[in-house]
């Protein structure tokens, strides 16, 4: 089975084209091929960069994109053009897979309809850097590509096994049910890939994770027996460990101090938080890297900056150790996560008392998929690279076998 | 020194009257007496109940008391009546103590002028609960009683030395300097105490402790060699563990999901998030008494209250575990800490990894003072009774004797 699994920026299209293996729940990478990948940027100018790769060919061109549905259909007849062979058709194509964000009242795998937009759009202000631009991407396609089928995987997913002692506020009970005020969790196509493949090399079912996806936006999540049981990130994709220009957790009861210290609206300190602050608000530098230079030329809001991610990380790394009972592994991955050797060294540094521990050189020399442990840690330490994109894949090929 | 500490509400005063060693920095028992302690309640109206106990002797009275001042005046009265002895005369009172919440800008130990009374009133928004009632009654007696020394001795004061990567939100840093949004932490008084009892009774001062204050209000505190690193309120007594009304960590951006849910405005949404939410808005049962009762009789809402109690508690648990790198003893004090058995069984509960375990029988034999671990837990786990005044008592003796 053939999917395309999309990732949507304001005007901006990237795929992976995927070909899995026609079996409901199949998780592990046998039998599946990433077949291209491609991508088209300015949407909506007058000339678009694009570009596609299969049969370790990459060629780049200039087109002419006015909307997304017009960079979707040239990409697939890109694929579909006999020298690259990906598809034989643009019908061969079983579903576009869409890592969707939140919807009011929806979560998992669903076919994209009017009603389940609509659900998006309900929550365009709790994810206002994520959902508008998908939601009017998404509808666009499901106009003017009525014939294929169109699949949303909510990051919020993974997460629905969260049980209730850890996704509720302590609100009045009926804002929960009525507005969907809830700990939702997101990054979960992650997560979710990190617990698997982690099973998958550990060669074990049963195990305790916590999965550690630290980037331009981050989040701890801890996995037990693939199951999603705590996420960092509550009702919005602002919450938990402070995101690169996203605030993370913070005091509602500060914003009536900030609006009349500013004099600004709700609407526009919230708007701060979500654009001005995190790593970028302390720091000043949108980009760890940056953060990390600036840090070691002594600049003291880039120390700053670093301390106050390393603290953050710990925080959950802590509650989640607790919440598991313990850990077999705890696996960083996303761009800090995989690339950072001083912020991981920093997370784990002075865990003895739980039996953990790093050993230096291997965590200098870790890259994609490796172990940076000590021999005598009782958790194991890896990096390892995500795969968001797979999972949409294979939860859109479940839901397609499923129906 | 004779010292009384306050206890303030809107229409009620306690006291504690204490002689302690004219000693700066002394923070053991030895040289300590509590003489009495008394109170007026129904300040105001036309009878107000009194109270007082000195010398194993307990009196009650209906008296007269229009306000706050003449409350504190009759009770002065009583206590250098010649049949008490406690006071040679009012005038060897050397100052009345507050266990005072938060101001802007100010913090630690300080003797009451209008300046800190205007830079209380300006944190009152922040502490909606605290701090108008605190404000209004010590402005009157500073007024009516300018004989006595006042001293604030604030609830933030003790959580000064907690580092700024865990004090600073990620938001912009002009903020955290100009409007004093930073996480400034609350039941210091509490937290003091439990970090040098402990210390105390193991003798040792380079102890790493974790005090668990669970009550109306909660908050767990690190403590390191006596110190403060880390505590779980925040900007606003309103974060951290949920309390009996109080919401605990919320994400501010439900806010306008709320407000458009309900109708209501940002200070309303905000009101109930302080008076209507907690283990209240969860279980409609506003005691944890009653609510371990509703849920032993299968309300289900009062269970998952009990559930999200748990779980909040161990959250903090676990990062503290890691912020400290390890403890020597978790501390159970306040109103559920020292009482509830089933609570402190949960909240230990499953923490193997950690080589913590506890006693069960001792658990549910723990009373006042006293250790309730397994012999072969690798930190100590305590109930301990607080003694907030002390710690205002003393800390007033400092200020004092510094000046």
């Amino acid at each position: 089975m053939k999917i395309l699994v999309a990732n949507l920026g304001s005007t901006s299209f990237k795929y992976k084209l995927y070909e899995l293996a026609d079996l409901l729940g199949h998780a592990t990478s046998t039998g599946e091929r990433m077949l291209a990948k491609g991508g088209v940027e300015r949407i909506g100018s007058d000339s678009s960069k694009a570009f596609v790769e299969a049969n370790g060919l990459r060629e780049e061109m200039v087109i002419e994109a006015p909307d997304h549905a017009a960079a979707v259909n040239l990409c697939l007849a890109q694929l579909a053009d006999p020298k690259r062979g990906c598809l034989e058709n643009s019908s061969e194509l079983a579903a576009i897979g869409f890592k969707a964000v939140m919807a009011r009242g929806i979560s998992g795998v669903r076919k994209v309809t009017d009603q389940l937009l609509r659900a998006m759009e309900d929550c365009n202000e709790i994810a206002p850097a994520h959902n508008p631009p998908y939601v009017a991407a998404m509808r666009l396609l499901s106009q003017k590509l009525p014939e294929i089928p169109l699949v949303a995987a909510f990051e919020t997913g993974f997460h629905q096994t969260i049980p209730d002692s850890r996704k509720i506020y302590a609100i009045p009970l009926a804002w929960s049910e009525s507005y969907c005020v809830k700990r939702w969790g997101f990054h979960g196509a992650s997560h979710r890939y990190i617990g698997q493949r982690t099973a998958e090399i550990l060669n074990r079912p049963d195990l305790k994770v916590i999965s550690c996806h630290l980037g331009g936006s981050s989040s701890l999540c801890a996995i037990s027996g693939g199951q999603s049981i705590a996420n960092s990130l509550g009702m919005s994709p602002q919450s938990g460990i402070p995101h690169n220009n996203r605030v993370g957790d913070f005091d509602p009861f500060a914003l009536p101090v900030i609006m009349r210290g500013t004099g600004k609206t709700l609407e526009q300190v919230l708007a701060d938080l979500a654009t001005r602050s995190g790593l970028f608000g302390i720091s000043g530098h949108n980009d760890l890297r940056d953060i990390e230079t600036a840090a070691a030329n002594g600049e003291s809001r880039a120390i700053l900056a670093l301390e106050i991610f390393i603290e953050a990380v710990r925080h959950y790394l802590g509650s989640y150790l607790v919440a598991l009972g313990g850990a077999d592994a705890i696996v960083f991955t996303g761009g800090i996560g995989e690339n950072s050797v001083l912020m991981r060294e920093a997370i784990c540094a002075n865990l003895a008392f739980f039996g953990i521990s790093v050993d230096p050189k291997a965590n200098i020399a870790a890259k994609g998929e490796a172990s940076f442990h000590a021999p005598e840690s009782k958790v194991q330490l890896w990096t390892m690279p995500t795969n968001e994109e797979l999972m949409v894949a294979r939860q859109t090929r479940d839901l397609l076998l499923a129906n």
